[in-house]
């Protein structure tokens, strides 16, 4: 699933080149790319396939130049992910109903790749032998309040549990006992099932959307695939997975996993999870000269030397044609610049 | 005199395009243009000279497309107001040595033009009828510790006062003094004298730069002027006016004049003379979205949106291939700071 606009990444993050295509860790690729590489050695890459806005299409080709274009779904509007999901669903089905799959976002981090391949290996093993929608949950390393999380109930085979309940962002308290009672593992939104699984729950679970895709069911696989979708996939209503599927189904199964992840949702996130120089700041594809500053990020597009005196836990962000100058702790209000920015100059700075 | 770098502004201000080219209050024309402007009511246009650095021959050709080659005089190295100041009265000298003469640096801010011209035409009867040096002197309205203030003695004519004493930067308690008595002025560094006055002053007080000027005698106004300045002018020893001339000639008088002058030396400068907006900023070029941020002076090139939260009493200024954030009470650290950046990258950022 590559379709984000990364808005709490504005401006650095931007509508032509949102987080997923941006080399955020300064590795020499992009997230994308990434999790290209991460997933290569689990599915051959005739099998991959990308899930992304029409206007991504080329950014897409020029980074996974691997891929032919029958691999890439071109989504002509964003409608969240349960649509994403259910189109991939329907067009694997249509080659092969007994498929098994991983879907994924293509913007998260992760660090432990083999101990990853494993856990989706053990995975695969579970979907294939039983008919369940499974979740990777991660085993918490801190009281985040930014994650939802998922409480675990007895363990079915290995680190595969049933699901009891899922969980909203909670606040710190409540964070804190979630991570300390040891029943609960964060919401990766990775998810593994086989095809004819996932379209069996939209189904049962979210009819409305299921309905949609039936309407083309003599399409998919075929050369009427994309005008269907061009036609059709707008009417879906926009929803995610979790509402859609996966707090209602009955046969949603969690694995307990620990492979050094982060969704990068936010920059206090990126900066925690960055490398930092002697100043204590992390520096995102730019110099800085800092003179009493320290615990900021500075990401900037293009070569550019940054001057900074007197400025703590700051986040710099440059873009060529905006400059965002925010406190980490205010970074929730990003989202509301970007709405106002809108409102003064419409998409110019989007 | 139009060759300075305006390091303080840096990064705005840079080595290819220093203060005195930029629209620096957004008016349409550069702090040189509307120096130009300025002095056409009293100097025939084919009359003014621009003494400017060589890199600067094509910036000032543009910015002043009336001018002439002949007009422009480039020098070869940088070596202060007092080599500057008497390769013009030697040049000036050649045509005309009678020729009386304004000097005015091209990058400060005017705001009362025709109380200029009027002190400007009785500086000249003054250095006309009279054998001597004429410095303008503001008369201060607030104890600014960052100008020279010069004593005056008692009038002569009009306006026109023998100089008492020259005096450094006072600290805040003595430029208090200085402003309440009521003898002191602020030295702007416009001068007005008959070129042959200025010639025998430097004779007199300055022999080693006179010397140098000297072995030109022939060259001055033809065609070997040139030449002989490439050979020669770097050999001048870097030394002010004030130091080399006015501290030490007798013939030295002041005119006290009022008329809305600033210097525009420093950010502070700047943003105290510019137009607020709502915020309490002062924006230079840009567009600004500011959330508890008021006191900032943002000043970009080109196309930018800045969006700030939480900043007071900054400077931020995007010159494209450099960002500085830095507070308005540190700005005289921006000259270290202009050392560190050569110090770590060289000239590519300067």
């Amino acid at each position: 699933m590559c379709g984000g606009i990364g808005s709490r990444f504005w401006p650095y993050s931007r509508t032509d080149c949102p987080k997923q295509f941006i080399d955020f860790l300064g590795t020499g690729r992009s997230l994308l790319q990434m999790s290209y590489d991460r997933i290569l050695p689990i599915v051959p890459k005739e099998n991959v396939i990308i899930l992304t806005n029409a206007i991504y299409a080329d950014k897409v080709r020029e980074q996974l130049p691997d891929l032919t274009d029958a691999q890439i779904l071109l989504e002509p509007a964003r409608r969240n992910t349960a649509p994403c999901i259910a189109w991939a669903a329907y067009h694997i089905a249509a080659f092969d109903p007994e498929a098994s799959i991983i879907v994924t976002p293509s913007d998260h981090l992760i660090t432990r790749e083999a101990e990853f391949e494993r856990c989706v290996r053990a995975g695969f093993e579970f979907v294939e032998a039983n008919d369940a929608l499974l979740t990777l949950g991660i085993k918490p390393v801190r009281p985040e309040t930014g994650y939802g999380y998922i409480q675990v109930d007895e363990a079915v085979s290995g680190d595969v549990h049933k699901v009891k309940t899922f969980t909203e962002k909670p606040d710190l308290e409540l964070a804190k006992t979630f991570v300390a009672c040891g029943e609960f593992v964060w919401n990766s939104g990775i998810f593994l099932w086989r095809a004819r699984t996932i379209i069996a729950a939209l189904h049962d679970n979210a009819p409305e959307v299921a309905m949609v895709f039936d309407e083309g069911a003599d399409a998919f696989g075929t050369a009427a695939e994309t005008a269907f979708i061009e036609q059709r996939f707008a009417s879906c209503m926009s929803i995610s997975i979790d509402y859609a599927v996966m707090e209602k189904a009955r046969n949603v199964y969690v694995e307990a996993v620990s492979f050094g992840w982060n969704d990068l949702g936010t920059w206090s996130a990126l900066y925690d999870m960055s490398p930092k120089n002697k100043d204590g700041n992390v520096t995102q594809n730019c110099q800085v000269l800092a003179y009493n500053a320290t615990g900021n990020i500075f990401a900037v597009r293009g070569d550019k030397l940054v001057v900074v005196d007197g400025l703590t836990d700051y986040i710099v962000a440059d873009a060529g044609d905006v400059l965002l100058i925010c406190p980490q702790a205010h970074e929730q209000r990003i989202k509301q610049m970007v709405n106002d920015a809108r409102l003064s100059y419409g998409d110019k700075y989007l």
